[in-house]
């Protein structure tokens, strides 16, 4: 059973990735990343899919065009945790 | 320039599509699929965003695990065309 991050992590997270805002109204990290157009858009989308994938851990994602915008939370946990984490660097190191 | 269904035609398309509801504020078409799990709902959207990219039409949707959410207008029609009824049919011939 993953872990729901202590406030203490939860703050660090938000102070080290200023491109992630908390949600309103749940537990969550949300991110809006934009690309050149819909090609550049999918081909992250399709790099995050595989991460979703194997991780067994998924996003709740929007698009439309070239704009995505993500949000992560762990519903196992009621809220963030390491895996959520983990998932918005990887994410992170993909934008352009 | 593609042209806005005629009021006849846009009753036509949703007497025709039962899955296809009207969106609330604006003049777009939408539907919910729901799927086993992820990798069904991804193996969905990638045909989907190859059929978008084709015909440089693309939908505005949403994603969580196994559930997708399209909604679909054309931004130069300002609402909804035959590109839509193209791509609501396309989308339904992947229903499982």
């Amino acid at each position: 059973m993953v872990q729901k991050l202590s406030p203490e992590a939860r703050a660090q997270f938000f102070s080290d990735h200023p491109e992630w805002k908390e949600a309103e109204g749940k537990d969550a990290a949300q991110t809006t990343l934009q690309f050149k157009d819909f090609n550049e858009a999918w081909g992250f989308m399709s790099r995050v899919a595989l991460y979703a994938d194997k991780h067994d851990h998924h996003p709740e994602w929007f698009n439309v065009y070239n704009r995505v915008e993500v949000t992560l939370t762990t519903h196992d946990a009621d809220g963030l945790s390491e895996r959520d984490v983990a998932m918005a660097e990887f994410l992170d190191s993909l934008r352009s």
